[in-house]
């Protein structure tokens, strides 16, 4: 049964609030986590929130995510977005369903923020709108898991 | 006030159902679009959808979407999305918001697929969900309006 | 039955006869139309033909092909060959059989010339031949036609 | 005799004033019209003004500019500079000079605004100078009617 | 006076039929080579049909075919179409026309295939239409033929 | 006061009216600085012209350029224009303006002339108009003093 | 004396067997292990095998090496072989002959999975034979330890 | 049965022992075919050597491979590897297997050097160990045909 | 008060002395160490050194600096100078001014060793100078901090 | 003896202090030159300051040093910087030691301003730390000039 | 001693004289032959000639110059300049002095003709002198012969 | 008539015999100049040998060529070849025929040094021969001059 979600942050998402305030805004990762976790409470779903700088780590997260009963993962890889293959390779590699998400809209910002090597292994992307990326993204997991239902029926 | 919201889809979203049924599923646009009414009107919003193949006319639609009274667009570029500067700047010289949407995950698909010229104007991106990248899109933009709104208080 | 065939023009193609004849010929379009008919009507096909300027409105025709009995479409895509992707969704959309062609050998030109984003999507691609390119294009679509006949059988 | 000349604007040049006034200035395109007009005026030339978001709509025009009796054409392609060979092949098909114009300096914006695939087929570009630069254009299109009027002697 | 056309295979094409059967289809070249003949006997024409692993050799044919009694030739270049200058060059360095031909849709496939260095000296070319890409090579080259013999008079 | 301009012309162009004069026209130096002073001093200008096949005179003028007294300097860089970052930045280090020209449209020649390193730093450019490229030049010179005068008061 | 090699496994390798089998097979890492102690027992050398997702413990491992009395280290990077300078770095660093492995034919697959960052410190590149890979990479070691020996003598 | 396996040499190989020691080493190709035969014997396979500076010669070869009773090829293309995309259609076009070797390491040369066209048709690569790479090329081909063998049981 | 200053060595550092002397030199990392902390001394300035082959220990230990009390860093990020967008967001993201150092002149090396993707978010740069890079460093970090004090009286 | 160190400004130095302030500082080179050489009395060493905007005198000098009694150049490029292959030739076709500095943080500015052609033959590069950058690069020179001299004994 | 010479002609050169007379010029590869042959003699020195089509051919005969007893070879590569690796790894195999001659100013033709994979092993390249490039690079033959007995004694 | 030749050395080449002999070989610039001009005067040849670093100098002593009554230069572009565009415009923009030379084999150097983009406007260009290239140089002049002669006639 989809009763909980896991919410992963990359490296530096740490700093939330602090860094680069004009790029991702003055909410804390404390408090992007409580709106996230709320927000899955009214959609009846129990939410885990990590974060690492270590690339090995989410990996080592990603893989468990099946084993430790999570029905998805919300994902927002930071920097590693734009090389970590290895990462790639591990959400393509578990067939727990991962919404990759961004605060700011990558598009808009430096040339090479702009590719995720990561986004063609994920069921989709979403970019630009904030905190509110993370609601978003939990929202999208929960179409994606009950459209499973669905065709399984 | 923000009652209504415009949602427009570009070239070719017309044969959805028929189209390459195995990248973007069988459900048609006149489908598509009654979910996305019934989703705005949960959220207390007028939802009007409209289709071109012709970019010189999602232009006009764009540029016309505030004196329409429009709060905000949903939108699909199609094949636009990968060339059409002139969209690009038309979604950056209105002030309405904009939230580009996606069907299919762009970024697991042919190369020039992956690129956006116009995601630099609007305000996110939303891609992978099939017609739920829409309603995703709806609930973005009213979250951008709320911001918007707590903003002006 | 295959009894109709749709022939399309892309942009300035309108100005055959004057435009660069040194590339393009002396031939006008209407004179082009004519050997093309006389040419269909010899296999025993109507053949009608259109040009446009506007890359929607050659989008509208490719989809409503179908409907309006055409049995295959040979289409010059003119300068769209080379930016139009939507152009080449609308050819990869539609299951009317579409075969490229071309007045001058588009290889031996600009660079940018030599790459079309559209003839992916076709069934396949004729240049070089002036305007025999379209009754070469012509006799590709019957010998298309034939032996999905045949296979059908 | 050369006593009337075409301007014509591209997409989204009908914001101007309102559109991003850090890059384009605070002069709607009616004011600007209204200088070139007055600008022609002093010079004894009729100048007629005209804008489209639709690419085909351009097409046609610079097409209709021989039989429609103007002399010339100041052309300012807007978003479509950078990606329209169908415009390049209108400018090279007909034999009425064009001149391209830019209200802001291109060379100084984001990189693919550097590259005009139109220039190549264009008399001359003109960039930089804001509303004068139509102005300016106006002046080069009349320097290279008399020219040619006096290698026709 | 035309009565005869060469017909040169490239590298690999004497796999025909076992090779990749997805990609080039299960006739056998003596079996295309058959298909073609007819097809010239039908326009009065005598078609002499070679196929070599060797660049070299077929360098070595090119220039003989004048001397040979050939008025033309279709020429499928397989693999060698992607590298060999040096085949463009006896193209380019002889006066027999010569027409470029593909089995497959050489623009669907790999992004190496898609560019053909021998095209620019070709006068034509002609792909995606099976063992029929021959019939329609042949064909064109009567084409020209006549066209030149027109021009001729 | 704005009462007298500095022209400046780079590397080479003092062969003008003898060098490539299919490109570059058959009129000498000398007689496009009349051609400039004479259309200056209808204009209420001194014009003062200089031409140096070195990279570092042409540095140290634009350096001079304020104190000496000019309110402009419209600048033929030449082949110094696709490389000299050097005189980019002496361009972008002083306040007197600098409107870049050109004889030749450069969009139209080898791949290589059509990078400008020295247009971002002017602040317009011109090009394709021969002798008159260096009249519209001193026309938007004054054009641009003018707004500026209009701005200050 | 060299008695003993160590076997490296890269990123999400521990998921073998699971992860996309269409491409990696479906035998799980414990008992590729098994297969590889195995051939290394049949040629008198202890094989230790170890796997982890973490950049960094890989570095650490190769930097010990030689102080754990490992002979020479069969090596299968993973992702990392495509971006770890850090890794190729450590390779380069230790004197302990390192052989590169892969059990697909990384050649076949995605661009990005084309380029090994690493290939060029090791000794030799393996790749293409599924868990065979291995036991050939455990036998180039030795023969590059015979070599070596052989120099010595 | 397999019990013939093909090595084949590509261009300059023939000149190994003098051509550049000290990346190829000072073993001549006969004493590499010498150590290949006698490694094949006492594997019980019977090993012919065949060395070609001529492209088709060695497209002829490869194409003959099964008929000749060869159950593998053991392939080094020489400097064929990097160029030559008509015996990389060769290799994919017959259904022998065909392993590619390297005596040196070409991943630390040249940058041309590392890219190979022939290796995505190849079943796999094995570069870097001097005449030990036959050897285990030799070693991968028994390899792949029993794990063939032991499918079809 | 600035009394201390973090020293942070990147991956394979620790190999320092034994690993590629010709590039690198004979210097231990624990010689460099002693070197550093001598010359803080001297500057009446605590230095603290630390390494780790770790990406993610790099970006704890960056950002912790400010509240461990260091008053900035001296870092060289080694291999992943070339790639770490991680790291190079934790520089950017801590208010501890940061200088990047590196032993040998990486613009005389490999290509790829020539971006630097972390040295846009650092304040400066120093290579080439073996240890002594460090030790210029920690006075580039005394310069900065006095500049910074200067600006706040 | 090392008793008098070169410094040389290039192109555009000259401006230092009105010249973008924001990027330079207010600063006059005079000023600067006065910091230098107070830096280098109090070190012992006589400064002796040049600039100049002709690359030619750069060269001149840079092939005197020696001559003149210099034991070695701190040199700012400039512009010249990113494209003066001939600087770099003078700079390695001496046996002065040379360190490149930048007053600003050149990775963190326009593209091309990241590529030092020059670097790879100075002996090191030191960037980003205003005026100080040059002091840095008297005492680089100073720690190179010793080993030297160490290396000699 | 250094008494005969061999010159080698590639692919198509046996056209000469016939073939794009514009660019290769008039003279027959008899009439080249009998110059050098004249040039030779009035040197001492016996020329022999040959050309081929097959580039395994040009590669025999490079690798048998030296047992054949020439002292060194004038070779034209023809279109195998620009992509035949083959070659180049022959000419850098042998040691027998090549001297690269091309008739025509390749660096001014197209640009994929501007590049030679050859040159690189060769000793000099000679080009844009018609015939004369091969008198020339006889005389250079000589030279490099001379110098190295020089050396020898 | 043709009795002097003018040969230019471009930057750097007065340090020719101390600058990386390894490259440029032991002679000096002088002794190259005496080989030059005994060379000359062997063919009735006065010949005038310049160095300068000056870009400027270098065009202005080719632009005086003709009048200084030179029948051709010989021109060592030094670092000049791979970026002037100002000389090549030289080169182009005067009658008097030029031939680059080059001391070292280009081709074999740095991936730079490979391109030159002066060699276009050339006659022609010869490298790799230490002083011969110059005097193979020479001979190439008078070679063009008696061809113009031969023609002239």
């Amino acid at each position: 049964m989809a009763a909980a979600a896991l919410v992963l942050h990359g490296p530096n998402l740490n700093l939330l609030g602090t860094r680069e305030p004009g790029v991702y805004g003055r909410t804390s990762l404390a408090a992007v986590d409580r709106l996230v976790k709320d927000h899955g409470r009214r959609r009846g779903l129990r939410v885990e929130c990590r974060q690492s700088n270590h690339e090995g780590q989410l990996i080592d997260w990603l893989q468990a995510a099946r084993s430790e009963g999570f029905m998805g993962v919300v994902f927002n890889p930071g920097a590693f977005t734009h090389y970590s293959i290895a990462l790639r390779d591990a959400v393509a590699g578990i067939d727990v369903p991962v919404v990759e998400v961004h605060l700011s809209n990558v598009h808009a910002r430096e040339e090479f923020r702009r590719v995720s090597v990561i986004a063609a292994a994920a069921r989709g992307q979403i970019s630009g709108f904030g905190p509110d990326s993370y609601l978003l993204g939990l929202d999208a997991l929960l179409t994606l898991t009950r459209a499973r239902a669905g065709r399984r029926r």
